[in-house]
Formats: C-alpha cells, sequence, structure tokens
C-alpha cells in the first residue's frame, strides 16, 4: 500500500530497475486540464540518465506513453495510466551481488524484509523508481501552475564539502537551474560543484549533495492541521526519496540555534494590501499552514552506495570479502534529483489544494 | 481527515488549547497487552506543563481517562478513547490577539484557512495538542517494549547556539535523561543548555534547540517502500510536531559532504551470526528499510514565537504595530519535546511493525 | 483502523456497550457551520433506548458532550470531539454469557477474532455503538441541510411478514415518520407493524424489518467511479449497521426481473431546463454517480439474536445448552434504526459532497 | 482516489472502454507467491466478451502483460503492475450518443460530473472496466487459496423473472458452474435462464438477474469491526460492479421476515472440536466478523441500459428523441458478472485476511 501517495490528488507507482517498465496511475486530477505526453515528457528528460558526463551513462530513452484518461488534449477526470519501457538493461552487470549485499545499499534489507529481492539492479530501491514519481509530478505541477499559478524550483544548493551555492529563492528560474550540467545557477558554485563531482568520479568514488527548492505563488491556507501539516507533507515525501539524509523547511537546523527576537518573522502589510511577512525563517508555513510567503526547503542526499572503488564488507553468509562494484552509477545524484524534489513537492501541493479547496467549497457562506 | 495517523495502529485527536478537553483514539492497538492508565500517566507526565522552571508555568495536572478499549488490565483490540481535561485556561491573556497576528505562530494561517481561528491560546496549534500524541504514544510504545522488545530514548541534543551534546545513542537511558530538567543525559552540556535557556527566559525571549533519538531493537524489515519508507514516515511523524525545523537520519546534513568511500556503512558479522554494520551513517535505515543497527535521528525546533518582548509587526489590518505577547509559554521546547518526540517514533514503528508482520503471516511458506 | 470511516469529511468511533462511556471525533467538517450540543442531542433522542413499549427498557439518556471543535456557536474546521457517557450498565445481566456463546450474536466471532472479548453485553458488537453514528451524522446531516439544501429522510417499510408500507418518497416527512412510534408514515401499516412487534415480545421473540430511505436535493454529480460510487458506499455504509443482512438501491433486486425496455428511466426535460427522468428505477444514481432524482434504498434487518426463549446451542467448549438470555433487548431494531440510516447516509453524502467540490474547485476553468 | 481499493492488499485500476487499453497495480500482495500471467489470463478469458451468443460480439482477446512485481515465477512482494490493450474499438458506432445521454447509463452523471465525457463507449463506466478487477481478483484467490486454503465460486442464481436455480453453496464447483454459457450449475434453471436470455436478445432487448457467490474455508476472526465489518466490505465491493442494484447476505431480505427464535444458527459441536453451526442464515458472518461456515452472498444486477429497441428519451438540451442504440452489448450481464463478483470477493477477504494476520502477529503472546 505504500506505492501510492496523496489523498485527492493521488500517485500511484510501480516497475523495477531491471523489469520490463515502470508506470503510474494519477487519480484524482481534475478534469478540462490541458495535458499531453509532452508536458510529462518533458519533465522525464530533465531526469533520465545520461545526460551528461555528470551522471550514469546507462541509456534510458524513458518515452512516456499515456494509456488513459486524457482524450483530445485534456484529462477526463479518470485515472490517467502511464508506462514507460525499461529499455538498457544490462542485468549481467551485477553478478556477484548476488552473494554480497552492497554496503549502505537496500540489497540486504530488502532480502529481509521479502525473503527475496530482484535479482539486479535495485528493483524497487532503484532510483529509476523515481522516474514516475516524475511523470506524475509534472501532471500535479501543470495543474498548479494552471489553476493556482504556482511555481516550483530547486536547485543544487551544495556538493560534497565544497562552498555552497547562494540563490535568490524569490527569482530563482528553471532555465537557470538548466543552464548547467550540475543544475546550480550560482555559476561560480556549479563550478566548484562540477569539480567535486568530476573529481570523485575520477577516484571511483561518490559524492552527496543538498538540493533545495522554492514554491512561489501558494496562497496563504494550504496545509492541514494536526498530522498533515504542510511541513509534514513535504518532509515525507522528500525522505521518500532514494538516498534522502535530512530536510529541513525556513530555517532549518541553523533556526534551532537563534533566540525567538531573532527567528521571528514581523508581520508587514503588502502593496495589495495582503499581510506578507518582513523575513521569511518560516519558510512560507507557520502552524503547519502556507502564509502566502515562499516556501523554501532543502534536502541532503548521501553520496551514491554504489561506487567502483573496493570497500571491505561482508557477503550474506558474514564472510568477509572485497567489492567492487560494477553496474553503471551515478557518481552524484543531486543534479538529477532536481526534478525529482520538484514533482514530489507539486504533489505534496496539488493534494493540499485539493483538500483546501473542498473545505472552501463546502464552508456555509 | 488529518487528525488521523497510521495504517494499522491508527490514533486520532481532538481538542483546543482552551476549550473543554483533549481526548484522543487509538484504533488497530492488538488485544491481550496489558494497559492501565498510570501507563500512559507516566507518559504524560513527562510531557506536561509546570514541571520546572525551564518551561511554561501553566499548571494542567493532564489527568488522563481510559473510556473504551481496556478491560481487567488488557486491551481488547477495541478502539482505546482516551480524554484529558483542560483545567487552567486563561483564555483572558490573549486579549489583544484577537486583532494582531503573532509572528511566527499559527494566528494568522489557522485565520486565512478557516476564516475563523480559535478565540485565545493557538486552539489547535497549540503545543497542548501534543499531549494526545504523548498519551497514543504511550500505548505503541508498551506494545514495541513487550512484543518486540524496542526501545525509544529521545533526549536534547542542543539549544541554541551553545556547544552541542555528547551522547551515545547505543547506551543512553531515559532514566539519564531525566536526571536533569532540561533532559540532556551529557551533563556538562546539560549546564550549558540550561543557562541559555535561563538567559533567553531573563530576556523575556526564546532560544531553539535539537532533540535526538535512537531506537534499539528494531529488526531487520521494517518500513514500506517507496512512499512508505521508515525514514519518510519519521521525516512526516517529526516535522508535524509544532515548531520543528528540520529533520535528520544517521548521517543527515553532515554526510552530505562526504564521498561514498568514507560513507558507506561495511557490513560485518555479529557474534550471533546474523549481519551488522560496523558505523551507522545510514541511522538504521537502508532503502527505507530497518536493518537492525539502531535507528538515529535529530529533530530541529525553532526558538517559541511567542515571546514577551516587544516586536514590531502588523495587526490583521496591516497596521503597523508593538507586540509584547502574555499568556504563559516556554522559553524553550526542547525538554518537553523529548516524550513527544519518542511518541512520534512509537507511533510509527507499531505502525510499520504491524504492517511487516501482516506481510510474514500471509506470504506462502 | 476500521473505527474510521470517511475521507474528507470523516468519523472515528469508540466505546463499549458497558465501559465508561462512547465518543466519536467528526474530523474534516468545514468551518462556519452553526452547530450546537442541541442539533447532535435532537438526533440521539431519536435512538436512544427507553423511547416506547417497542424498545428495549434499557434507560440512557444519552447527554452528548462537545468537547471540541465548536466555539460561539459555530464550527472551527478544527475536529469535534463528542463523548457520551454510559449511565445504565447491568453487565450481572449477562451472567452465563460467559460460557454460552450467543446464537447469531458476536460473542463467539469477537472471542475468535481477538482472543478474549468484552465481559458483557456485547461490547463494541452492541447496537450502543451506533450512538455515536447518529451523533456524527447529526453533523454530516445539518452541513448537507444548510450548504446544499438536502434532506434524508428514512422510515420502517417492512416489519416481519405482514404487508409492507406504501410510502412515497417524494413528499415523506421526518415529522409523518415520528408521528407514531413504530416510525412508520403509513398509518395502517404502522398498526400492522406495532402488533407484530407487539407479539413478538409477548412470545419473549424477535422479528425482522426493512427501512427505507430516501436523500432529497442531491445535485447530479456526487459519487467517486470506480470504487467509490455512491450506491457502493451507501451499500457499504448500511451494512455496516449491526442486524442488517441486506441493501438495495431504486428498483433493487425486483430491477433483476425486468426487461431493459421496462427498467429503463427515460429522460424528460423539468420545468427549468434541467434534465430528469420520468421514472426512478435508477434510485437517483447512474453509473456510481448522482442523477439529481432523488436517491432511495432499502435495508433489510434481521431479527434481534438475544431473545428470551429457550434455544438449544452449545457453549463455547461444544457442549449442549439450552440458553434463555436475560438483558433487555430490543423486540424489532427498525425504528430505532430509522436515525441510523439517516446519520449513515448523511456521512456517506457529505463526504462524496466534498469532494466532488474539489474537483470542482480545481478543475481549471 | 476512488480506483483503488483496498487497505492492505490494494489495488489501483485505470483505463477507458475505447482508450489505448487498461491497467491495474496490485500493491501489497505479499513475496513468494507463485504467479504467471497464466494464472491471471486463465480469469480474464473467463470475464472477456465473445465467449458465446449470450454475450456482446465485441472482440478483445485481453492479453494481460506482467510489468514488474514478479520475477522467476514469484511475487517479489513489490507492486504487480499489470496492463491489457484494447483491440476491437469501434467508436464510431456511438454516433448519436454525443448529444443524446442513453436512458440509465452513466452518460449524463459523467456529464454532470466532470463537465465532459469520454466519446463513446461509456468510459470509465463501461464494464469494460472490470476486466482490471478480475485480474487483480485472480491474483488475490490466488493467495487466498494458497495461503488459507480459501475457495470462492459464484454462480448465476435467476435471470429475469423465471424460477430461480437451487444450488448447493457447500458443494458448487467452478467447474459445474462452467460448465455452460450461462454459468448455471443447476441445469434445468440453466435452460430457463437460457431461453430468457435468448428471448431477450431477439426482442432487442436486455433483461436483468442475479449471481450468488460463496466463500468457503475462512477461518472464524476475519472483518474489522465497526465500519470495515466482512458484510459492509463486500456489499460495498459489490456495488461497485456496474448495473448493480441489490446485496444480502445469508437470510438477506428474506430474513427480515423472520422471528428470532426461527432465524438464529444454533452452535453446535464439530468433529474436529470446533463450533459450527446448525443452519447458515448468517451467511457465515456473525457481528461482521466470520464465523467459518460458508459465507455466502447475492447480488442483484439490472437489465443492461444499452437496448437495440427503440426508446422514447431526451437529447442533453431536453428535446424529445427517440434512441435506437448501437454498439455491441451484452443481453444480459450476469454470465460474465461470475468471475467479477468472485474477484472482488476475493480482493476483500484477502485484505481482511491480512489485516487480521497483523493482529494476530502483532498481539502478545
Amino acid at each position: 500500500m505504500s506505492s501510492s501517495f496523496g489523498t485527492l490528488f493521488r500517485v500511484t507507482t510501480f516497475g523495477e530497475s531491471h523489469g520490463a517498465g515502470l508506470g503510474a496511475v494519477v487519480d484524482g486530477c481534475p478534469p478540462r486540464l490541458a495535458l499531453a505526453a509532452a508536458d510529462i515528457q518533458a519533465a522525464l528528460d530533465r531526469r533520465r540518465p545520461g545526460q551528461s558526463d555528470l551522471t550514469t551513462p546507462r541509456q534510458e530513452t524513458d518515452r512516456v506513453e499515456i494509456l488513459s484518461g486524457v482524450q483530445d488534449g485534456v484529462t477526463l477526470g479518470t485515472p490517467i495510466g502511464l508506462i514507460v519501457r525499461n529499455a538498457d538493461q544490462r542485468p549481467g552487470d551485477y553478478g556477484n551481488l548476488d552473494t554480497v549485499p552492497r554496503p549502505s545499499h537496500a540489497d540486504f534489507t530488502y532480502q529481509a524484509k521479502y525473503g527475496l529481492r530482484a535479482r539486479s539492479g535495485g528493483g524497487r530501491a532503484s532510483a529509476r523508481e523515481t522516474a514516475m514519481r516524475v511523470a506524475a509530478g509534472a501532471i500535479a505541477a501543470k495543474l498548479l501552475r494552471v489553476r493556482w499559478n504556482v511555481e516550483i524550483v530547486a536547485w543544487v544548493d551544495a556538493v560534497g564539502d565544497v562552498a555552497p551555492a547562494a540563490v535568490d529563492p524569490e527569482s530563482v528560474t528553471v532555465a537557470a537551474v538548466d543552464g548547467n550540467p550540475v543544475r546550480c545557477p550560482d555559476l561560480a558554485a556549479a563550478e566548484r560543484f562540477t569539480a567535486a563531482i568530476v573529481a570523485a568520479k575520477a577516484d571511483a568514488d561518490s559524492v552527496g549533495g543538498v538540493v533545495a527548492c522554492v514554491a512561489r505563488g501558494v496562497p496563504a491556507g494550504w496545509g492541514e492541521p494536526v498530522f498533515g501539516k504542510c511541513e509534514a507533507q513535504l518532509a515525507g515525501a522528500m525522505l521518500s526519496i532514494p538516498a534522502t539524509k535530512g530536510f529541513e523547511v525556513g530555517s532549518g537546523f541553523a533556526g534551532a540555534r537563534l533566540r525567538g527576537s531573532a527567528h521571528n518573522d514581523a508581520f508587514v502589510a503588502r502593496a495589495d494590501g495582503t499581510l506578507g511577512t518582513a523575513t521569511n525563517r518560516s519558510g512560507g508555513i507557520q502552524g503547519g499552514i502556507t502564509n502566502s510567503e515562499p516556501i523554501v526547503f532543502r534536502i541532503a542526499f548521501k553520496p551514491p552506495a554504489t561506487i567502483g572503488r573496493e570497500q571491505v564488507t561482508a557477503d550474506y553468509a558474514g564472510r568477509p570479502v572485497t567489492l567492487a562494484a560494477r553496474g553503471r552509477h551515478d557518481p552524484c545524484v543531486v543534479p538529477r534529483a532536481v526534478p525529482i524534489v520538484e514533482a514530489m513537492a507539486a504533489l505534496v501541493l496539488a493534494d493540499l489544494a485539493m483538500i483546501q479547496a473542498a473545505r472552501e467549497a463546502a464552508a456555509p457562506r
């Protein structure tokens, strides 16, 4: 039951890394949204492997097919069925993984959980699973843009231990993010990040990083107290992405070091008469509910577990072994994680938007 | 619908800060668990206000009553109804809040969401709501302890910008945590933290902090891919606690700075023949599934928004005002957040335990 | 987890028959609905025992208390906590039931399911559980009335094997239904039904019956394909009421005997220009979605299992025994089932109304 | 969100009648269940059109493809993705339906709900949608058979107004049911039913009917009080099947005519020492929980709405029109409904089995 996400705008995904294909069902999307395969394909193309030297050389064209829910270029309101065929599987690459669980990968835990596991390439634990998040998220993002004028932009904020980027969440654009392969709109930082990834790759090693994300245009009032708070759903969504280790919203961990007098966001009247805040340490959310300021959050990604360097570890039987993984893997996941983060944010916000729309429409006038 | 949490072990809560009372329904708890009101009361007593100089002076005895689901000292398997009456309400304390939204509090967003709001004290956004999380979590924690020998311990890991604590998650105990009012088992750090809170209070100010938590004894195999990963559910649970700004598991944000060769947890054979890991940067979870190492995570709490110091802000109409909040509030939430974090962790793990139990019991032999 | 019902308008109940009390949490009710305890009490008073000679003599005043979610006479949009204390428990009445499961009652199955059971009076399987359905349903019914002008009326349509009632679903009123203790607005039928119940009671026996229900004013468009069809949710809701054995909508089982040419409801233009149907064998629902005609359905209730007459059966150990139940029980449940049926219908429709409101509000314009 | 069904064993479906194809995701199926496409294909072949003169001549081979979740002939525990391509669409057949809603069909209500509709053939309201229920149900049925030795058999119990069948639920087999095209194991009744269908078809008309179903081997203890009772879930599942008008379990509507002394099922010791009941008016369920007797229920199906005979009705604008539907349709749905009923029963029971397995495994020993 954990392959579904959302309450009213709800996506269900399936597919192993080296099986026949991947798919998603998007249920609850409202009718009359203009939608074509190209809308989804554009998002998939941002995520797919083989885009640059910084990512895995696995070649997957990730051509999406819409099987249902769309007619004459608009949604019907019925479930939208999507599939992507796997093309470039090479199960042979994963030979000795049948006896040795990769350190910090999911081989061991899948075996413990299910009593068996997908033979190669991580099965459901592979990052390949995220393709369908991106596909579904593209639909959510389009609904948010068309119906509520909400815009979501993510970027690479840090890679390894080099100095992080400086990016203004109020103005950053997808075009600026996509201006370089490492997906960092701060060009000086982009150079540092690229160098760090290239160096890790040269060492048959991998490196971690941080993705930041902003959602602009969200009106005040989205987010469901108590357990469905906006930041709670974002945190849960982001930590469901493979390789994530942390989430922070607004001031985040740095905010925990402050006093209230230095942390509070004072209210100010905007030119249009609505209330805004002079600062945004809240990250656009107060008490779990959006306040109409930009929603800003960051996600930590660990370095990919699969590396070519030799590692001393143990096989399933507990015998010491030295492992040097083959297979094709990203030396750093954050450039490709950017569209995944945007997709999950869109899925969270589209769902919260619909739930709040129901409340407003159902409340006595 | 967002006042419910969990799939099989499921809690639903209700209650405003200054209404008649609070309550919870715990549905799905298995039958035949020894349970008395005292089990729950002990947990509530750790959370309730007025425990020390470091917390709000509001006096609430928080006496819990079990209305259903328990007979002769054991659970029936039917929903467990719990209520706590509010006692020490002082709505009068919140006079001018009817016209001025408190900075970084939920007054403004509740008004935007619902078109009205609880007159005083934060209503559903008050930390008082967390009492019922603690009550329900006490039942989950007892089930985990009795049935699976799982133990959960949280502690205060940092307060403000003083040096954080050094605590060994493998050995820390609740008794050590509760050994001082600030709930930090590192006694030197406890002194620093206490001083920081006392200083903030003296300044009519507040200060943030970090709570860390460990769950020991969790077997390998809990956690539901893809969207129900163990760390995703923990992150969502923790960010649903009021005043939280961040979550990290295992190596967390620091892990994002490392290379894979320095981050991976090599497998090693344990004395009992099972596989463990030599290090625990994974925080006990790989691919969303527990690996039998301790689950370790940290949560950032912002400084409380309600402070006595004067703040320049705006009223609902956008007019500049100077606000100095009355009411009774904690200068720092982390000491009282410790049992709340434990409770949410217990609710997540009890639910995941039951879902995995279903899978194992239903799989063909 | 099965003590919750609904997606957006969601009720969770708790409480055993002979425990301390019963309660409900209504989560998702929109804000700004005028609501007082009296609204709920009026519904509870229609359900409570001891209303006439036709029902159990158990005396329960069923005074409801609202613990949260309402302020100044309107809903806050937060969860509404309700409790009712049990008053007239007499566990002693159920002495030998500890060793003998009542035929066609839930004693045996609860024991099998939980490995123990509430000591007396049916625990969670008692009809007493339905009080909280009625309480929650009263809120849903008020929302439907105030916001959508929807009116729900149920009545007793048949008792035992006497001739059923003839009632016009287009015009029947609650006042007419409540005009006599047996709750049948066809006065001749009411006499027959009363006589049948009195005769069964005189024989220390019980008798079954049928409740019919209409919802008028529902607009076209409520109901969620495929698994959330309006009739599917009504059927599930009604069969969750204790003692139910069947459900039919519109033409029902009689419709299965017809040909399409005799069954189809031709469309006709109404005076206001909208489309209606000349007949209503569809019962107001086509393809799972309401068509703006009255929703009409019927529910079969078996005769109460607990009877004073001697029954030859077996104890838990399989030994033959003769059982003559004590305790206080209804000779026929349908008069008191009328408000329960209305409540469940209201819960279904309020939820479907909100889900459709979300879709309409979220669809691009 | 209404295209998903179940809690732990959960199916999500998609697909319009005349789109590219249909699909389902089965999430939560335990690992290590032997499963091949042939298991599913066999069930689909029983449902697909064109099997005999009694069904629609539409030709669909309904070849299922498993895209994920199965490896080396066993389930992985991950979501099972299934697709079936549509082959024999003839949208042209439905020409004037763009202006005239078919009486008692879903054309009008889909238009009202979504503001647009699938151009032809009923879209999501078509019986074609049920193919994926059957596919998913085949997996549930196999799990029930392999793991719990549960067997589900449905048959045609009545057609139109001819005398119904007499079938023993304790002994009826799928082989006997499939022994004739009308799927009635009572051969004399099968002849009557066949004649009734042939006569309706000859008149360019349609006819209704009743399907009965039994589940044997279900242990005592499945079913979740209060809202998740076994009969409630079965009722909801069955009324979600297109064209259904009623559901009854055990004694059903006939039971409502009886007295308790005639209706109660006395307990008796079985040869193996367990408790059974001498009669089975309860239909295998007491208080919402299975009692280990066969679960027996019946479902009423209306005559198909689409008929070749002329009908006087109105177009969307309210103008009177005479409609004679083209397109290819079943004169009676019940023969093809048999595997659909079995599938929905299997989905309900597999889910309840897993939920109860979780409870038993999680309860303290």
